[in-house]
């Protein structure tokens, strides 16, 4: 165990890997209503065709298209009523040479029919004529049987995070529920002698506890459940005791503060305490957030974060990102960005990748990034941001009127 | 009324602003650990200054910076050690001239002290001496009294949808609990004799139903709670005495399907009847989705959807973002996107703005959009679709291998 062995965030996030990619949730079975946002445990496999009849996607007039070629304003195709479809119900019957029957959106195309004509190029002229006024191309206006979804085709894979249109392709091959993952147990810790609780009553020289909330609300967007949110003195027994017990019963543990090299930081150690092999590093060369520990107990993953609720928050979000998506068996989704106008200059941090706070203003082109200065004390700063412009680790900073891409927080 | 009186996209959300910027959510009281998500009911006013004393940034000595000017590794300055601030306590002395006070980062650092040099930077000589290598800015790993906020400034406007940094705001001053409007309310209503409910036994001409799952999880993501999902057949009557149940008790009523001009497409005239002034528009110019219906009906919005699946979602999507913001009298946030490549042509829509569903590839460069063509009935179709490449109003098309924006469904 190195003390301050400070990696790059790449060889960070390769350390999550490395250490989690094995990491097995438990699996529960949710009703397709209340899947969304939840990540698949398995591979989905359609065991039917859909849709299993053909369709027609347009009002109109299921007809041969053989029987419309040439038909014109001028001189229209005129055809007989063979019928109408009604709507959930079989088209029970075989449409002939120079028939034609109406069939509404979604109805069933009768056998014989090759194409639909939309209904606004045809006018019914008796109850059993119609006139049509369009060419067709076969298959126009219909949707084949297994256009959709072919049977025994994998419709969705393990891992995937489940979108609401995603809902509709469990629903449609006939499934009421689904196997997802369990959301990963963390507990959030908080140290600190200056950390009052949210019912203590705050003396002076202390502040009230921030890291707890916002970290907790982070982890649940990413698709955690929270079940310990613990505010922790500067105490090594009480915090060994806090963090076993977390532990036990967690599959992340997070850690805020105490990860610096000050005089009553026990965390490190207690950390390492906790299961072989322990803490893998010490320090991220990133800004803000530098003093991060990453620890491997015994298999469950143990971080810790700094102190300062900005640095908290934004090195959680690069991180938990990356281990969520492990445990979930998956990769996390592509990044968007807004781009912008960087309004001043910016400066890198010497040998750390840095993420710069900023927020939008409208311009006459698009947007204006304006930088949000402060310390990373401040939560105010991270609040009042739309998101971060990132600078590599190897570049000195980022010129005035640049264009910068932005990442939303 | 007129039928298919068709209008913009833009004209749409102009209606809905017109119509709609007037309604009342109620509000209700929730902890601060469960308001991530929620819609801020009333400005924020901080009643404290955060923070209530200057705390440091760093590990390090509270110094004069007088008396480190010019101090170097070299020519250090040597000053006496006044003392130790411990975390959360007051340091209850002031700093004379030649005197230092070790503070740790959050520490509150003394009276009399302007600056703290980092530790890294000192060397402790003995119990009563340090000797510092570098001079110090006033105000240096200093945060002053309300650096962060400001006693009686406005911290948050009502509207705001709270992020995990949020919590820590409202939280840092003081609250435990926090007023948001109340989620609206909303049914989701599924038509046509062609829909399956998930219990049902399929017919051969039905299909599973499809938008009340994928319209109700979007509502819900966009911040909706979900009182109703019904699948209603065809039924001129039965159709009446559902939606006027619904009506009753949401703040917002989807319907899906029957907005076409078919035969059996009552829900024009059902949701016209509802209340006044009715229906405002019955079209959008908008592909996928023209048939869309927007209706006022006594003061609550109606919308009725396409049948097809992925029109549905992707008309919800829009009009439902605006209409969710309106109510929560906020305005969305600005949309990201990722910039990729075009694969192919893509045709516009004469007359109508068109959104093309595409999936991202990894390119040498960067990412290609990969049209992702098919029905709109086809909710795979949307379901493997990363984003969406948007084609104005009046534009023919976008030409492969141009830049385009793919904005994330």
């Amino acid at each position: 165990m190195d003390l301050l062995n400070v990696i790059s965030v790449e060889a960070a996030e390769n350390l999550l890997i490395k250490n989690f990619s094995d990491y097995r949730l438990n699996t529960e079975s949710v009703i397709i209503s209340e899947a969304a946002g939840r990540f698949l445990a398995s591979d989905q496999v359609s065991a039917v065709t859909v849709p299993s009849f053909r369709r027609s996607t347009k009002d109109g007039y299921a007809v041969r298209s053989v029987d419309v070629s040439g038909a014109s304003e001028t001189l229209p195709a005129f055809l007989m009523l063979a019928g109408e479809v009604n709507m959930g119900t079989v088209a029970d019957y075989k449409l002939k040479p120079g028939e034609a029957a109406y069939v509404p959106t979604g109805g069933m195309v009768p056998d014989g029919a090759d194409s639909v004509v939309m209904i606004e190029y045809s006018e019914k002229l008796t109850d059993d004529e119609v006139s049509i006024y369009r060419p067709t191309a076969v298959n126009e206006n219909i949707i084949n049987i297994g256009d959709d979804i072919e049977e025994g085709c994998t419709v969705m894979e393990q891992g995937r995070k489940l979108k609401p249109a995603d809902l509709g392709v469990l629903t449609s091959i006939g499934l009421t529920e689904v196997e997802v993952f369990v959301k990963p147990a963390v507990s959030v810790i908080s140290t600190g002698d200056e950390i009052a609780g949210p019912d203590e009553d705050i003396k002076p020289g202390q502040i009230r506890d921030i890291n707890t909330y916002t970290i907790a609300a982070a982890a649940e967007a990413l698709g955690c459940r929270i079940i310990e949110r613990v505010v922790v003195k500067d105490d090594q027994q009480l915090l060994t005791e806090v963090l076993r017990e977390c532990y036990a019963k967690s599959d992340i543990v997070l850690l805020s503060g105490g990860s610096s090299v000050g005089v009553k930081d026990y965390s490190l150690q207690v950390i390492d305490s906790l299961g072989a092999p322990g803490v893998l590093c010490h320090g991220i060369a990133f800004k803000p957030g530098k003093p991060t520990i990453i620890a491997n107990a015994g298999g469950k993953p143990v971080i810790g974060l700094p102190g300062h609720p900005v640095s908290a928050l934004v090195v959680f979000g690069i991180l938990g990102r990356t281990l969520v998506h492990l445990m979930y068996r998956t990769v996390p989704p592509v990044e968007s960005w807004v781009e912008a106008v960087l309004s001043e200059n910016v400066n890198g941090a010497a040998g750390r990748e840095a993420w710069q706070m900023v927020r939008l203003a409208k311009s006459s082109t698009g947007y204006e990034a304006v930088p949000v200065h402060g310390e990373s004390g401040l939560i105010t700063m991270l609040a009042s941001s739309f998101g971060t412009v990132r600078i590599p680790l190897n570049k000195e900073g980022l010129s005035k009127g640049s264009s910068v891409r932005v990442y939303p927080l």
